[in-house]
């Protein structure tokens, strides 16, 4: 037997059938080119029902990553980067498909924790937490082995997590912590200070200023450029104290930094846990430990498979 | 059948028995008086065993609210305010005395939590979180209708919060939000003003500057004093961002406010929510409910006996 894992992202789906055992064994691809609606339910079913067709043997169970909320009550999904998706059935569809095969869908964040959980850098623990930091940011919190949901499925959302008082309006639309410091904000943040910075003449003014990303900084960083290093040290201050805030909450064996931005920021790890030790409950920051993501871009989609996993040994 | 709940505190330890629907069938109270170590285990074994004989039912189960760590996995605690309670084994001496009747152990803000989803204002929920701000802050988590512990029963240590940076040293004692917004938090806030305003003539003046309390701040703002007007509008700030980065994280039904702080900023609730709405995640938001205690100073020994009788259910 072997279990389907499905990682909807922001602009492709992936597809793996995995062993019970966690490997995987198949990998399919397709984009998503601004599709919406009913149209990204099809992809999905249609490349469901491709790999389950060249399995070997009988697909048990289909777990489903989503770039939103996933309504697990419902099986619905809202997620804002596809159009039609405010609370889109696709456990309905995608079990229309599957004949008696069970659907689980969860998001992307908790999706990543369970991937690391099952065949990366949280094997074997109880209580983690994946720290996604990307586009934007969020978390994955396992705890005592279950993942977070809150009452509505919305927790994790720690990209809103306030850190600087006093509100600013700037923080509206995505929250204090992300705005600071997720990929965005790490642009908007140089943009912020080269609009200030008459003066600066280095690397980053090489780029077009309305089209600055977080990629050109890391790059302006590694040549050793003074804005770009003044942009880290603020990030650098906002990841540890947002990090320190999850460890006095949760009390967790692990941090595991995951998403675009870790990536390049995985060098600053060590002055980020020096940040974070200034601030977080004592105990608890000496038993925590900081890893790296031990699967990068496939920790949603092994979560995904091991989602499926889950809800099959619980049938 | 009854259970027993015992309620170690600061200064005094209050014993309690249960009938299996929550009702309280007596109160018994011994005052610490400086005891350290064995000593107080003596006073809670004597307790219980007046509390078991004087039942009309038989006593099937005990549990224990302690004021720092219940480490779960060895039955042992750490109560910093209680001298040779660093690891002290408190389940193993109860145990001793009981019989076969089985001990519990956990936190005061964990059995505030549960206290409250007994007999309280959390009941029938699932995913709530008792916020206890009294000399000190802490959280008691319910998560899906069970405690967040975490990997070392240190969970829910929020008065650690970082909530304004840049990191001050003078964080280092007891965290960044309880250096604020706890009972101690705000008699040291009124101080600091107190000792930078030197043309402050107002009521606040008339209490002994080193023995100032939260309490003389809450009269002085009854008065309309506007220095500690100006303090309460800090912890506002302070108690609204906390609160919200629960409500972010979690995503829970209900915050409960309690402990000897709320109290009297219960009348501040409305303005807490005002603060929290502008940092937290909107839909979570939305869906929170903001609460006072319903069981006030009883909480924890309410809380207490339910663990007892959890722990009874799970045998």
């Amino acid at each position: 037997m072997s279990v389907l894992g499905i990682d909807l992202g922001g602009t492709k789906i992936a597809a793996s059938l995995f062993s019970e055992t966690g490997k995987q064994l198949s990998r399919d691809v397709v984009a998503l080119e601004q599709r919406t609606g009913k149209e990204v339910g099809y992809l999905i079913t249609d490349l469901a029902l491709k790999s389950m067709r060249n399995s070997e043997s009988p697909v048990t169970s289909i777990g489903v990553s989503v770039p939103g909320i996933a309504r697990t009550k419902t099986g619905t999904v809202w997620a804002p980067n596809i159009g039609g998706w405010e609370d889109y059935p696709i456990v309905q569809e995608l079990e229309a498909i599957a004949g008696n095969v069970p659907v689980s869908i969860d998001s992307d964040r908790a999706c990543c924790m369970l991937g690391e959980l099952w065949q990366g850098n949280a094997r074997g623990c109880k209580d983690a937490i994946y720290l996604a930091v990307g586009t934007g940011i969020g978390a994955g919190v396992l705890i005592d082995g279950r993942i977070l949901r809150g009452a509505h499925d919305i927790a994790g959302s720690i990209g809103w997590m306030a850190l600087d008082k006093p509100f600013q309006n700037k923080y509206i639309a995505c929250g204090c912590f992300e705005y600071y410091a997720s990929g965005d904000g790490i642009a908007k943040l140089t943009r912020e200070l080269l609009a200030m910075d008459s003066e600066y003449v280095g690397a980053l003014r090489d780029y077009p200023f309305d089209r600055l990303s977080a990629r050109h900084v890391f790059d302006a960083y590694e040549k050793g450029d003074a804005l770009a290093i003044r942009v880290f040290d603020e990030c650098i201050q906002y990841w540890g104290m947002a990090v320190a805030n999850l460890i006095s909450i949760f009390n967790p064996e692990k941090i595991i930094f995951g998403g675009g931005v870790f990536g390049p920021a995985l060098k600053f790890l060590n002055s980020i846990q020096d940040e974070a030790r200034k601030w977080a409950q004592p105990i608890s920051m000496t038993h925590v430990k900081f890893e790296p993501s031990g699967l990068h871009g496939d920790a949603a989609i092994y979560g995904a498979g091991f989602l499926a996993l889950q809800k099959m040994s619980q049938q």
